[in-house]
């Protein structure tokens, strides 16, 4: 039975079925933005949710009975549930912010389209060749914050009052936005120096995510070219066997041709 | 009939005079953008601006008749037919955005300059590849745009009052405009945890667009990279082929030899 | 002794004395910039200043008469000769902007340093293959600027008030800058719908510029490539010829040997 | 006994307790710009920091008796001993500057984690290669602000007042920050022509960045290209190597066999 279930779970029609009700549920949680529309049509609304929302839990539930324990070793499940329990979550509470974690139920069509599954499954798998330099990229903001703190803090307590307000700040200055009009030159009238710290904290974060860019291009296009290369290898390999098969060829009909020599010779 | 006006409307010298009648109606439709110009020669930029418009009507008049209705199988040719057919609803209607709208028609040159049809070519040709990407950040985009309007809506009306608003705001985010001075600053004012909703953002976005670009990089190196492959394929079958032409000699040969070196020892 | 003063003119020691005149030079006019110093030593700068440039001029007219009528093909020797005519313009008249234009003089390093001229070379002959690139943005500006003018230039004069104010203020729009905050909003508080025109001239311009940026790119790469691929190719053409040269050695021998055998055999 | 304390120093057990110390020191100084938590812990803090401090000494001594005078020769060691001796300054002196470059310590991180040290290892010796970009970008930076100094310096002294503000305020036109918005429009109510100073320098600039940028994007695509290269030119090499090897023992083997055959016919 649990093979049955597994293969109506994974056909075709279920899979447009739950990307619909996705949709539709996207469009629900849209329009209950809308002041004017809930006023007017909020029960039909809420019930709409409640019901994609019925609908998730028991396809759930059907897979996680199909697939038993198994089921939770898929990363992509493992997403599906996370996003499901938050959304459940809400719907007992009525805070805002519960409220609006609802809209992200939508992003199980991630897990269930396929392109979109390889596309930011491709991203995850960036993740760990980054490792090394988002920790470089850590260690850098931390050290400036707190030297930030240290030598801010008292004089901008808004921008450098405590190390996470600093990080914050600093985050502004990396995207380079109102980085001298709004903080440096503010800060150098107070400390003309400022510029000494703010610089080389630009040019470095630069150089850093730099880096990091370099290293995504360098080792996406890495990807595509081993994939050339072994292409590539199998066709030279192939052309190699062609000339060892005719030197053997040679080498047997030689040999023959020698021994029936030899025979007729004698 | 129709071969002939195919030939000349192929003919270098039509070309050239297309481009010159485009280039002209551009300089018309710039100086009509001075009022002291306006006041002065309004009536011959008119005049000559409903001149370019009626050789354009003539010229696309003719090319349907030339090419029948293969004409509309070229995109190229609807391209032009879709500015031209925009040019002319400004020529009836007063509202300032149609007589706007008659610029476009200088947008053609596209369609007549080789190079630009081919840079313009290959920008449209990459989109198909990015569908995914386009997809992600549309989803990236309604998820934010749902919650902030959830969560800061009625607090900033003006920046997040609805869906729309939040999602402009958003994409002014994405280019990291005035996105801490001017937006997450005060939203934190009344939401100090507003930088978790924002930083996430812009990261994500962030990592999409690097996405989309390596993707785009990484696709025309290949292009490039795809052409030297074949060329070297073919090279390395000519050396291929060199070497299986001087074995089948030897082979050849050997026997040859051999068969007059048995009928000699006979 | 044309061929004398040339051997002069290329030697190490006149390349590192004009290097020395030119960054005085450049320290001379760095220090007239600053008032106290012009107050005190205005007399001493000021025939440094005039020595340097005496010291252009007379090598110049030395290059000039070695190298006779095929200097002016050379393209940094014309680099250098326009160089130093506006700086002789500066010398005789007061104003403050041709006074300003002497401190080009110091550009004269780059066609002086080796490595500089090979940096700003390989800018220079990148620019061709980007042709159909500028031309196609060139066309992106004015389309849209002459559309922004007709629609934004009665209510925003100050931004879209003629095609050049247009043109700048959408210069600063494609660079991002303030962008939303500066521009689009205010424009927006009077026509709703200028996001339709704003966004999609961004998307436009970041695409253009991508694209050349690409292009670049992959030209680079190309460059590198090709290079690496001839010394490959050189390899393998290498190795061919070893194979066949031991094909060739091995027919010789088995033809010698056969020969020898018939012999002995007759 | 200097080869036992090597061992000591080389080891992992060593490695982990340097690390915590370093982040447990790293946590100390973070804490300690929180002025609630100084005053109610401030000498517990002290302490704790001071003893980090003592480790280092204590830590560079023995490595320095360990490794003798060839430890000043590894730059990484160079590297802590500049990192330990500017935190001893500090410790001395009451000035906030020099407490906050406490926090440098931190930096130790990047010479004892190896992945850190590679990463800052691989851009450090990326930066001579750029040798030429910088310089260019320095005489580009000379030459516009000395320029700019002479033409706004009168009328903007904040902006443009000496040739270090002007430095800075193009490094801020540079990164694109405010630079129309802050800078130029109100320039160009004094100087209409004000922006064909401020594009040009804008399209320089973005153009020798993206030179650099390009620059090293092609030489880590070459690294790892070359990689890839030698490892097919060896898998290529073998293939030779066999080819040759199956033509020699067909030589040989028809040598011998003819041989065989000449005893026999005689």
């Amino acid at each position: 039975m649990r093979a049955k279930l597994r293969s109506i779970i994974e056909s075709r029609q279920w899979e447009y079925t739950i990307i619909g009700v996705i949709v539709l549920n996207a469009v629900v949680l849209g329009l209950e933005t809308n002041q004017a529309l809930v006023s007017h049509y909020g029960p039909v609304l809420s019930f709409l949710d409640e019901l994609a929302l019925f609908i998730f839990v028991i396809e759930l539930t059907l897979r996680i009975f199909a697939f038993g324990p198994s089921f939770f070793r898929g990363p992509w499940n493992l997403f599906d549930f996370i996003i499901v329990s938050i959304a459940l979550v809400p719907a007992a509470g009525p805070a805002t912010i519960l409220r609006s974690l609802r809209i992200l139920r939508v992003l199980r069509l991630i897990s269930v389209i396929p392109s979109l599954r390889n596309v930011v499954g491709g991203l995850v798998r960036a993740l760990p060749g980054m490792g090394s330099i988002v920790l470089l990229m850590a260690l850098v903001f931390y050290v400036f914050s707190v030297m930030a703190t240290g030598l801010y803090g008292a004089a901008f307590p808004e921008w450098f009052g405590s190390i996470s307000r600093s990080t914050y700040t600093l985050f502004q200055v990396m995207t380079l936005e109102s980085w001298s009009m709004g903080i440096v030159r503010p800060v150098m009238e107070v400390y003309p120096l400022a510029w000494l710290f703010f610089i080389p904290f630009i040019l470095c974060t630069a150089f850093t995510v730099l880096n990091l860019f370099i290293g995504i291009i360098v080792s996406a296009m890495q990807q595509e070219h081993d994939k050339d290369l072994e292409a590539d290898r199998l066709e030279v390999h192939e052309e190699t066997r062609l000339i060892l098969n005719e030197l053997k060829g040679l080498r047997a009909d030689l040999i023959k041709e020698l021994e029936k020599h030899r025979i007729n010779g004698d």
